[in-house]
């Protein structure tokens, strides 16, 4: 913990070059999807899906912004920014298969550093069963920026887009909401206790659970997989990226619709409930806005009720409405209260 | 020229927030392709090729590093930015039709300035038919950063890689090189003069057209769409963004030969080789090592030359050799050299 990307057995990126940067991380890579024609090594490259749709989404990561490396571990970052693409991906019904990535980073950073975040990267990589095709590595004036494509395939009536929901729909969610944020909020916390006396140790113990939710996010491809079993396509869906109340306004506004979304049906883990309340947080808020779970939200339709009930994946949090009706959140007591999106804004500090 | 990003006209990011920013962005896009299923607004672009295969490239430019917002307008390096990954996917014998942005900017940047950056990224959308598909904006620390990947399309068997050429092959290289080169030398050079004393307006008159070729670099549809009317499909191939020297010796060591190279062969446009001259610089080099130019270089079969001969487009500069002759550059006065590759190394200061 609160380690730099530094490291004593260091090779500078300046000697190295830039040719040699790419073929070290090139030697690295293994190539095992049969639809990847040409990966790293030409102008670009050739992906064959056979006729199926080609999905592509992309996402960029700069320090001081998006992460904190006085307390995100280089391979774990790496492991994230791989996972938030493919969540992408998934997020449209659709099987993630090949990434891009490029890394601007400064002399601060030695040829181990960059070792240690490819290896988060390709971790990801074997993990969802995805290639490494492509990217960019250059040097920046400060810092580390990361920046993925992500791209999948999909048969076309296989796709879900955000738009698609209908008013008597069901608001279904994978997983449970808030633990990514209470796991920042206490890494932020260990940060200032450590930067006021470097002589106490971080305390993180009973927190595991919440800090691997922010540092090591896993993408709902499993979730993708059983809807494919449970023979349920989605009518609308999206990643919970920035906190459940901006993901239903999403889906909400695509799609012309009013929600009526059940607080006590939120799903919250234990441990993130006990840390919210022992910090003097609603629980409930921390799920509503807290963002980095990269959960699957989606709308189903009603008739697939039973399927979902009682399922360990899946919690049915709420119901689709006329768009007339509003947004609204139904509290544990009863009262309707108009639903507040607190979307991430990374130009506000 | 000389300007900072400033405008006196001025809306803050920070104000704005990044999905006004990205709404404003995204009214812009005009989605023109037919294989455009899916662009901006869900959480990843859909594109459908319809069983051709799929091309993809990604290139990250950092202010400081790969351009100098104090001499290149911001329309310019948003028409760059876009003109360099299309140039890879060309390179391919594909044709770009796709393109995702992702911008990380700092509180230094206005509304207006992400504006007049993203007025040149669709200019070069639409000058040559590529569909914006999706990206990214967030704020940086320190500065402006572009990660553009590119998404092309091309019959299997017309796609051209590294390594097809033969020992017997020609070596051909579109237009002109070494202008990108000078031309960034002579705004360097003003840039200079402007920062001793601000009273002296840059002079560069008589300097158009190596000026265009650094900082609105056009990339070769024209030549993949001409090879195409030529029935000529090169057996190698790569673009000329790191010096010529470079390029040839990628398109070597991937197809395991060596190569005679005629300086006197050596496209060179007659304001670059005055203006090198009188900067004291040899114009050979420039076009040797200088980079930038976004010029197709490609093998073809030695049967082809009929048609390459006093083609406007193309100059057939030398030929390729079994491995073990190397490298020669054959100079004017008739003795033989070892080719040197300078290639750009973004680490080294």
């Amino acid at each position: 913990m609160f380690q730099s990307g530094e490291d004593n057995n260091r090779t500078e990126l300046s000697e190295l070059g830039e040719f040699a940067l790419i073929d070290s991380i090139s030697e690295k890579v293994k190539i095992t999807q049969s639809s990847t024609i040409k990966g790293i090594g030409d102008d670009a490259a050739v992906v064959s899906y056979g006729g199926m749709e080609t999905v592509i989404s992309t996402d960029m990561l700069i320090e001081g912004v998006h992460f904190d490396l006085s307390y995100v571990p280089l391979k774990h970052l790496g492991y994230k920014a791989v996972a938030v693409n493919l969540s992408d991906i998934l997020a449209m019904n659709a099987i993630p298969q090949h990434i891009t990535v490029s890394v601007a980073l400064s002399n601060r950073f030695s040829k181990e550093a960059v070792d240690e975040l490819y290896t988060g990267i390709l971790n990801a990589c074997e993990t969802y069963e995805v290639d490494l095709i492509g990217g960019d590595t250059t040097s920046s004036v400060a810092g580390l920026m990361i920046s993925i494509t992500a791209v999948g395939a999909a048969n076309k009536e296989d796709i879900v887009y955000r738009d698609g929901a209908k008013d008597t729909n069901l608001l279904v969610v994978s997983g449970d909401l808030g633990g990514a944020y209470m796991g920042l909020q206490m890494l932020e916390r260990e940060k200032g206790i450590f930067e006021e006396n470097a002589k106490i140790q971080p305390d993180l113990t009973g927190m595991e659970y919440i800090l691997e939710r922010q540092l090591k996010p896993e993408p709902r491809k499993d979730v993708i997989l059983e809807l494919k079993t449970m023979d349920v396509k989605p009518t609308s869906m999206i990643d919970v990226s920035d906190g459940l109340a901006s993901e239903i306004f999403h889906l909400c506004k695509s799609s012309n619709l009013g929600v009526e979304l059940y607080e006590d049906k939120i799903p919250i883990d234990q441990q993130t409930f006990d840390i919210a309340l022992e910090n003097h947080l609603d629980p409930t808020t921390c799920a509503l806005s807290g963002g980095e779970d990269y959960e699957l939200l989606f709308s189903v339709d009603i008739n697939e009720f039973e399927k979902f009930k009682g399922h360990p994946l899946f919690k049915v949090i709420g119901h689709f409405t006329e768009e007339n009706q509003g947004y609204n959140l139904i509290a544990k007591n009863g009262t309707r209260h108009e639903l507040q999106a607190q979307g991430w804004n990374s130009f506000k500090k």
